[in-house]
């Protein structure tokens, strides 16, 4: 096993209801004032919208908003947001709503106390040394921002979606009612499923080192989320299923998964982030894409790791099978699993591998993933 | 699912010669005097003092000692330590040792800062507000308490084997390097061994609410550390097997796999800790006795649940041979599993179901848990 340090303080407060004590889990860190960051106005219709601001009432917490935050979420919307933070001299940042939002929210955190362009700390130029505390109340499974200290953007002008990370944006306290995840259409819903999948499996393939343990949570995760997923594609209303799905995906990126190995970085997330900076389609529909391709070039690095995934997630004996197996599913969950589907022409490989290529750089992948490589990976797709 | 809070605010560094950085990680809190907390002598002669403390001096912290914790820790020692942190006006201990050492270190912590008895918290009389900071070097890998807010110490007058559990005494930083774990006896990797499986198989077998992935967990849990103990009691060298086994111990009793269940107690641990209290065997031989004779005795209040242990850990189809594959399995890495192999005789059991039954009441747990109930349990082993 790898030398390595687990540390994560991030508070869970999991089940029906929980967001009413969002006002409650604030008030003991003395904040009296947080900008209420979220995506659609949708959640000033179904009620959520209330509920949390009552109990922010409650606590005597004001409140200034910020709305209109999109997947894949826009470093125009988050500096608007650091401006609204700075000019009302808000003490937190409650997010509602998914990893957007939450993303969003860490960001503005971070930007609020510092008079740098925020996007800096995306490339590396400053680190971050300090951030407004954050709160979250989830209203989507999928990213498992809601415990760890990862934030990821995309910058329209430039045209790219990098990420942070720091120990001082991992959320005090994460709201997780599986009930406010039903709106979630299925289509998101597979994709979700597909990037929860993602989360754990770039590290159990791509270690040299991987414990035991630390596979067969993968693989309880990864089983997890399959089970739960068709479940739910056939019954929305099923709380269990839901419920087993959510703390599903905040397990797949808490780093418990990945604590004693060492994992050589998200190659996935890396070219799927280009697919979605350039098209804007859904980071779970992208992943969905690239994974199988993935695979398929990667195999013969960790062959016995992909043997191992065939026998415990499909019962199968041949690695190709079991990638084959994994593409199928995502079809039939509803996610696309090649370019075309996504309405992106194979004329297009040179350009998002260019992209991906300068993400490389950055995530310090660029020795493996050249765009030769990632041209070669994005042929299987 | 059922509702859950999980928040688990301790560090930990895991790793080879991590123990020369537990200066640095308790500095950080301000901390000029420490309570070092230690059983055995050895330490002195071993050389791990020596890399403690001088660690301590890199960061001109001071600290007293208290040696001689024994484990089924006694309260009179832990009286004694806290007579000492008093008078010291020591600011946090520091643990050196295993689990005993940890839970003494833990009591110690809450009784310093008050007044009162401190055995008052352990039988419910007065609760728990505050505690001084706790800080772990682990040279034993089981009871999880490096990374949770129970501890357990015996009261000499009373026979009482009794326990305490505050969000006030999770350690703030535990140092896990399986290379100190190496001078353990087989006999005690046995009984650590059952000790982590019983952590698990507690509230796998006893919620009446389990979901797939907490059950998943557990059967990872159980899977490594039975893997891991056979490696090791071949070659105590092996590395990555310690390491698995240790971070296995540390995930078995840190809230994880009971997330989202509702496991009603421990019994095994509740009828165990009347066989230490009155023999004063290891907690994991005593457990070893129990827990198969527990498991005959309630298998048909969860039969699918044994089912599935049965199958996923044995490849077994009946309920009746997993119980005895572990019971086997249990023997054969050198653990006792019936009384007569702890000397003790079956006209032992009124005494112990008589002490066990008062601890029933004290845990809640009298109304299914009756003498005459753990009479039944203890003449089937």
């Amino acid at each position: 096993m790898v030398d390595f340090i687990y540390h994560n303080p991030t508070k869970i407060v999991f089940g029906k209801n929980k967001e009413s004590l969002i006002g409650a889990e604030i008030a003991p860190f003395g904040v009296k004032k947080v900008l209420l960051c979220y995506g659609s106005e949708r959640i000033k219709s179904d009620g959520l919208y209330k509920k949390v601001t009552d109990s922010l009432v409650k606590e005597g917490i004001a409140w200034v908003e910020l709305g209109g935050v999109v997947s894949n979420p826009k470093l125009s919307k988050v500096k608007e947001g650091i401006a609204l933070a700075q000019k009302e001299h808000v003490e937190a940042i409650l997010a509602i709503g998914g990893g957007s939002v939450l993303d969003s929210s860490k960001t503005i955190a971070v930007g609020a106390l510092v008079k740098n362009d925020v996007w800096d700390f995306f490339i590396g130029k400053v680190a971050i040394e300090k951030a407004l505390p954050v709160f979250a109340v989830m209203t989507l499974a999928a990213t498992g921002s809601e415990m760890n200290g990862f934030a990821v953007v995309s910058n329209e002008e430039t045209k790219q979606k990098y990420s942070i990370h720091s120990e001082h944006i991992y959320p005090k306290v994460s709201i997780l009612n599986p009930e406010l995840t039903k709106s979630v259409p299925n289509d998101y819903l597979a994709y979700s499923a597909v990037d929860i999948i993602a989360h754990v499996i770039e590290g159990y393939f791509t270690a040299s080192t991987q414990p035991h343990f630390q596979s067969r949570m993968v693989e309880s995760i990864v089983k997890t989320v399959m089970e739960s997923t068709e479940i739910l594609l056939q019954n929305p209303e099923d709380y269990n299923a839901r419920a087993e799905f959510m703390w599903a995906a905040t397990q797949a990126l808490n780093g418990s998964t990945t604590a004693g190995t060492n994992p050589s970085g998200f190659p996935n997330h890396m070219i799927e982030h280009s697919l979605s900076a350039l098209f804007n389609i859904a980071h779970g529909a992208g992943l969905a894409i690239v994974i199988p391709a993935w695979m398929q070039w990667f195999k013969n690095q960790n062959h016995a790791q992909f043997e191992r995934f065939s026998k415990e997630i499909f019962g199968l004996d041949s690695v190709d099978e079991g990638i084959l197996a994994l593409k199928n599913w995502f079809a039939k969950i509803g996610a696309p699993v090649h370019l075309e589907e996504a309405s992106i022409s194979k004329n297009e490989i040179s350009a998002i591998a260019e992209n991906a290529a300068q993400t490389a750089v950055v995530w310090g992948m660029n020795a493996v993933y050249t765009k030769h490589a990632i041209e070669d990976i994005l042929h299987n797709a």
